[in-house]
């Protein structure tokens, strides 16, 4: 496969990684080049594992010398193809999975600095330990990495309460695409410093440069949460509930899901031993979460807004935790529900997001256009109501052959975006642009934006070979 | 003044926007050319004011045309010359004023949409109406205005708890240096499309665009809050009391202000009605405020930690506002002060951050510094705990002649940048660069970042038009 030149690459790679840092080896490099739902693969020139932001750079220098491509790799759980290496073997996969350390923790600044491959949830801990909570909270924060989560500017469950990667960091370490690093990592609250370049390189996915440390804002460890789940019987309940619970609940309202019933059947289908959570079905579901530290009475703010959702006819029923386990049984049913999803083979995920106020219409016009092409195809629209996002999916006819259903999704996805461009929506709320969101993004971009963001690029990336064809076509 | 070129262009500018669009009489120019503190002066070659977006397209179209350089400027309430026209006639200065529509309020939303021109306070009072809060806040906001905020990514009193003007910017419109307009005018909470130009916009101060327009992030209007004075013995209390305060007031403390005895004294001589407020003088104070939407018992809050800080030795005394009037009292201490600091003539101003856990240690370095070059100098050093930002300041020896005040302070300046740099510090915190902190910024850029920043300075305003010289030097 190698040709001459990239044979002299390889060798001059393996001599500056060692056999810890360089695999070649089809099985051993497997678990870099499928993502995360199994359905595509790649097939990359090698994945080079540098153990220090030095290696980075001199990595990237060396691919620099030799024209070769890169893809920067953290947890690999990414949702666009962003980390996921074209098939054709041409590229090289950078793992950040060996920068795992935590540099230093401050508790009383509330700032931690890390190295980009530490996992989320080892951060999690660490900041826990110092009873301090790093709150971006993702389903795949088992294994997903901060540097991935700064190059995508992760979302999650706890947005409308902490913001999104974006608002989580405070410094960072980068090698440019040149192989020069830029120390940016200070630990500073506000810096009004000139442009803000680590803003532009927070969701770059990995376009303009390597991350390869942060510093990270961090908040108290809440003491004490309270968490329920509702039932509710319209959209337009649920955006009601929002603005009651928004308001009710001052700024500790950490989660506020939105599920639809049958979300909370595959659910159940997925783990048996979850129960139907009240008497009745409903409609609709909210999962809702509000934590604080120090002295506030969480049960009288949960029981205010349940008594103002009922008496105004929001809420139908409700669960309340009144445990820890139960509370996490109330979670179970937001994880299993996604199970339950990929169990029904392939299906269209989108990520979309549209002004909270206009949840409710967008839901019934999108529900319209996808059941006027497909009648027997089933919608299940969750997501996040204070950030406006849903994941707005939907589940093949059952009858449809396996050969026709990729076609078939994307029409309907096409279909979705129309109604979402009247809505002003965005076609990716949090997952990025990647690969597979590249058309939607670039059929909607206006001139101008495109001219910039194609300068950007060219600006850090003259030889276009960080990440090529992700976000932007290859040049 | 104007050579023959100019005046064909202030002809064409006259044509395109009328009598009350171009101002060219000094008295009528005189509040453009002065800057807040009123010891700079500029000379355009006249003030534009076009009255849309469309006519800011125009007349930018124009200058470019003609080669003519622009000032942006919004409230010009800046502190860092930043928006104050250049001495040499030669810059047209583009006041946004005219832009001051409320474009649209979506209270379900949580959002605004307004012109650049919109005073701050006016867009406080329109969230306030739709029962919502804007909660930027700063000194100058009766007449700064939204533009100059984004322009700057202005800080003020409440970043601790609700970020800085870039947390609270969801979407831009910016007439671009080449005359496009740019839209990017979303209402969307989460929206990951892309780079992030908005971003790079935000704290460019008008040197990569003019900002004309915002889709701004709003809050529950609060409805019950609590103010207190403490006095303290430390600056090291006040950081330790801070800890207790963020974590045992959950996220909804809002401002915690350091304020040393001095700065009680110049409040009560620039505002006689001020009586001091508690027994004793005390080394330092702290002004805090907590508030809430919901069933918070906030003074069970302020109460608990009260008595932790009084247990733990951290306050030796304090005033709790027993009502909104009392509460306002309070804040009149942070406002007189500064009142009482320019009744002292020239004097340094510095704006500067550390980590907050090495505020107690910068405070006192710096302190050294400044008594050992000049030993009868006076040091104020106020600021945003949460923030880990200070305004350091310096009155000069009273006993100093005019004449020798000024470089005698700038030598000051240097000795406590030159500490803030053992701190790894921010020589700008809030205030941004403009050109009066050029020269120490750029001491402090490294290689990379310097390039990176003209880089980006040149994609966006390659004829180096569009407020030359601040941020980077004149190309």
């Amino acid at each position: 496969m190698a040709s001459h030149d990239t044979t002299a690459f390889l060798d001059d790679l393996a001599g500056l990684l060692g056999k810890r840092g360089l695999l070649r080896d089809p099985d051993a490099m497997a678990r870099y080049i499928s993502d995360w739902a199994g359905d595509r693969l790649g097939m990359p020139l090698a994945v080079a594992r540098p153990a220090s932001t030095e290696e980075v750079a001199e990595v990237v220098t060396l691919c620099r010398r030799h024209g070769i491509r890169m893809v920067p790799q953290g947890g690999h759980t990414g949702l666009v193809a962003g980390a996921l290496p074209e098939a054709d073997g041409g590229e090289l996969v950078i793992s950040l999975e060996r920068l795992n350390r935590i540099r230093e923790i401050d508790p009383v600044n509330f700032t931690m600095s890390v190295d980009a491959g530490c996992v989320l949830d080892t951060v999690k801990q660490a900041a826990a330990e110092h009873d301090c909570d790093f709150p971006l909270s993702l389903g795949a924060q088992g294994s997903c990495q901060i540097g991935g989560n700064i190059a995508t500017n992760a979302g999650g469950l706890n947005v409308l309460r902490h913001g999104m990667m974006r608002q989580l960091v405070l410094g960072l370490e980068v090698v440019l695409p040149d192989g020069r690093i830029w120390n940016g990592l200070h630990a500073l609250h506000k810096d009004n410093r000139g442009y803000a370049l680590d803003q532009l390189l927070l969701g770059s996915e990995g376009t303009l440069g390597i991350v390869t440390g942060a510093v990270l804002r961090l908040c108290p460890r809440p003491e004490q949460s309270r968490t329920a789940l509702l039932g509710l019987p319209s959209v337009e309940a649920v955006v009601a509930l929002y603005g009651l619970a928004r308001r009710g609940c001052s700024d500790l309202l950490t989660a506020f899901e939105l599920i639809p019933r049958r979300c909370i059947e595959l659910a159940m289908e997925a783990t048996p031993s979850l129960r139907d959570p009240m008497d009745a079905a409903h409609p609709w579901y909210v999962l809702m979460e509000v934590d604080a530290t120090g002295p506030v009475d969480l049960d009288a703010m949960v029981e205010q807004l349940v008594e103002r959702g009922l008496e105004g006819g929001l809420i139908l029923d409700g669960v309340l935790a009144a445990s820890e386990a139960q509370a996490q049984q109330l979670w179970q049913f937001r994880e299993s529900m996604l199970e339950g999803q990929r169990r029904r083979g392939e299906h269209l995920r989108t990520d979309i997001s549209v002004p909270i106020s206009a949840i409710p219409a967008f839901v019934e016009a999108a529900g319209r256009a996808v059941t006027a092409a497909s009648p027997h195809a089933e919608i299940i629209a969750y997501g996040h109501v204070g950030d406006g996002n849903l994941h707005f999916n939907v589940l093949p006819p059952a009858e449809m052959a396996e050969a026709d259903k990729r076609d078939h999704l994307h029409d309907l996805e096409e279909r979705i975006f129309a109604v979402l461009d009247d809505f002003d929506g965005s076609i990716s709320a949090e997952h990025g642009i990647g690969r597979t969101k590249q058309a939607a993004y670039l059929a909607r971009l206006s001139p101008v934006e495109h001219e910039l963001a194609e300068g950007i690029k060219a600006l850090f990336d003259p030889e276009g070979l960080m990440n090529p064809g992700r976000i932007l076509p290859p040049r």
